[in-house]
């Protein structure tokens, strides 16, 4: 009996701490959250400030403190959602739980390797982290609508890459042939880059032509890239539009058959009936 | 009964100079606006030629004295405002009044602390001045179309910076270690101002790619750059759209006084009565 | 009798000439226009040509005597359309008349005063003469869609260009402030410049931030510039749209009301009756 | 009789390749168009590396090799292409008959012509390989939907990219005189190439105007190509929805057989006999 209330207990702490922790409908489930987003940031931050020479050598074994505090907080969480998920195997082979494991890993990795370098490119995997945040994004119908779009238009994005990169490979070759090694065109793969900082409009000017003919096909090149920008704003902007306008109203009146009414209507506009609540 | 005449009289100059002053229905009104507008974009030009070697070593003791003068009529202005407003304490601390006061003080701070520098950092302040004049903004309905697109945009615009920024995050710590200081990637905040550099297609080149797989990240980084540009202009435009729609019809319902109807709406879709054809 | 007729036959060759010269309903008159396009491209080719060091050392001679040639062929022309016209005076006061007069004078005003930059000056003016072509694009339906979205849009896109004005300022004095002269910002017109630079997102790269807080205004600064260019765009293509709308149909049917047909209808699609023409 | 049997098996042998090499309705025609694709694209791969100068010293005889194993494939496909089409001299003179013959030419025209940079030329031809891949979007609807609005906004942009020529001219002239061969504006072509750079807002920093005046222009001109970015997407944009909208109603009227009709349409507005609700 007295074991029976333990174990209901042990229960009830679970449920709890699992509304805490994977919900974000209670007010601690919330605090929570943010606490848990502001520490991802610190953290970060830390790691990008670690990197500045300067910060690095005045301010170095404080920010190696800090490390190792978010990630012992880390690491608890870790084993907090691990204790109360109700699938634990489940939660570790996740997303989140695959993420919430890397966002702790690269601290413990670099004792047992300890390499400038390599330790580095482990600590970029800890951005992942931030990436938690995101499912904060989930409630928000507005991403929604962007998301759909995006889906909707993929596709037609896709055709016009698939043409844009032959353009860029055409081009990239001629200008190879055109300008040579003399002028930084080294290799076609080196034009392929020089192709798209200039179809981009990025333009660094690290290689730039130097031959009369060059330049005439790279002003090409730059009205080109000037222009089809145009398209995929156009494909999404019209995609967005749709999305927008769906989510307006499917409601027809039952007496002239009209569609497309207002969302907030309760009579149609054309013929002055009730119209039906939507089902 | 003198002193009441008096006090009257001290009355309706008191209004007179409000409607001047604050107000723009009357023609005085208007003149003073625009006076105090062209003062405004002068003594700001001032600001801006005296720093230029050139111009202040042959006409430094010139501008000096035109910043004065302009200084002194900004104080009789600032000091009229404060003497016909009806609640002074309010105006003095409301933004405008902020403005107004911000507006005079650098000349007489560069009195009291006379230094180069210092001088300067106050002077940019002067240039708040120049917003009053967006006060006759308020006035043209097509700002508020923008602004409420804008406004309505706001959440999804948020989420799509959101995403950018982790984006933006995750690509300068790969390029920091991928390129590292040799490259000019020092740390990841300046690989970070890289990144934006080139996802935003400005392209200064003074921090570039060196190597072959550098190269081919940064070709990806411009490609995406250049893609999601269309998202936000995609957004915004399917608002501006929607808010140029609803401003379309300017019908109001004779009997429950709902507005923004559909152009070819015949009967209210709010109560169902019958709409009036417009004028 | 005999100088009555003379008379008459003046007037039909005037008359004649005035359709092939001014007009473009006969197939003399656009073989007119068609060649005076070409004369104007190839003499516009021929100054730019001669700029090039190379071109101007071997074919120099050449092209000032194709240069004489077309001032020639362009004297003519002006002289007929002074003949021709109906009221030669309102012809040389007119946009065109000045035009065409700028495209002869140049070569005859270099006789006067040989001097290399001064002649160079003047020769620009010559390509005004281009703008003759673009008479034709009166007659294009699709020239008109867009000049009234362009002007329906002109008060907002002022607001915006203003509101961006002020931005660029503030940020221009901000920087100068921030990077000084010693990293290229030496007065605060150049600091404008460079924010003009960074703000459309070109990046020239002859002025870059050195100092980390440059650096970070810098990235703010692009990231403003590549999310505010949506705005116009928004405006622009949100009023093509609806002008695109309006020029669709006007029509109203007569029996259920419902106007925005297709333009080629010709039943009403809500209750099937005949649509009646477009006045 | 066994002679007729033979020419009957010989022309069902053809019609089974033709299906599988011409068609793409086969599970086998779909392998060959496939495994066609990635050899185009392994091959093409192949000369880009080509030109990397470590890779070309150390696998170059591999990649010729492999260069050599791809030329053998295509030829042997060009052979059978042209012994199993309908009518092979049709095929030789059609688009992807000259593009398939081109893209083994340039290995066997190395043989007799060994010389670097002219087989280089040769090579790019290749690249036209690839666009055979473009075959399949010719079964995707949603290529269509941008190919129309492309076309029909062709002559809105071509008005748009004649005004902009117009003006790039006018400021190359302007910025060739104001800045002069000094700050690298050597000529007019030149100062046109200076001017795309800009306008498109590539900005390679190559040549950047030095003078005050220069730069104020140099300014305008940014300023101008980032507003005017607005127009082609704005066009295209609004065409793209148009194309949406129409191709979303799919019912045809069952007396005339016309197409396209609104949404909300319930009666046919070419004919007027009413149309059946959608399935």
């Amino acid at each position: 009996m007295e074991q029976d209330t333990q174990i209901n207990n042990e229960d009830t702490i679970k449920l709890k701490l699992r509304r805490v922790i994977f919900g974000t409908d209670t007010r601690l489930g919330r605090y929570f959250d943010i606490s848990l987003i502001i520490c991802i940031i610190l953290s970060v931050t830390l790691v990008f400030l670690d990197t500045v020479a300067s910060i690095n050598s005045q301010y170095g074994q404080l920010i190696s403190i800090l490390e190792w505090f978010f990630t012992i907080v880390f690491t608890i969480e870790y084993l907090l959602r691990l204790y109360c998920s109700a699938q634990p195997v489940q939660y570790v082979r996740s997303f989140y739980g695959v993420v919430d494991l890397l966002s702790i890993l690269p601290s413990y990795l670099a004792l047992l390797f300890p390499g400038a370098n390599f330790t580095l490119v482990i600590r970029i995997l800890r951005l992942f982290r931030i990436f938690r945040v995101l499912k904060l994004l989930r409630y928000l119908s507005e991403g929604n609508v962007l998301l759909r779009a995006m889906l909707q238009s993929g596709r037609k994005v896709f055709i016009f890459f698939f043409s844009v990169s032959l353009i860029v490979m055409v081009l990239s070759a001629i200008m190879y042939v055109v300008e040579g090694p003399g002028n930084g065109f080294t290799s076609i793969p080196k034009s392929i880059y020089w192709t798209i900082v200039t179809i981009t409009t990025v333009g660094y000017g690290d290689i730039t032509p130097g031959t009369n003919l060059g330049q005439a096909i790279a002003a090409f090149t730059m009205l080109l890239g000037y222009s089809i920008i145009a398209i995929p704003t156009g494909i999404l902007t019209a995609e967005i539009s749709q999305e927008m306008g769906k989510s307006k109203d499917l409601r027809r009146c039952s007496n002239c058959l009209k569609t497309g009414h207002e969302n907030d209507a309760s009579y149609c506009d054309h013929c002055g009936s009730e119209l039906e609540a939507e089902i």
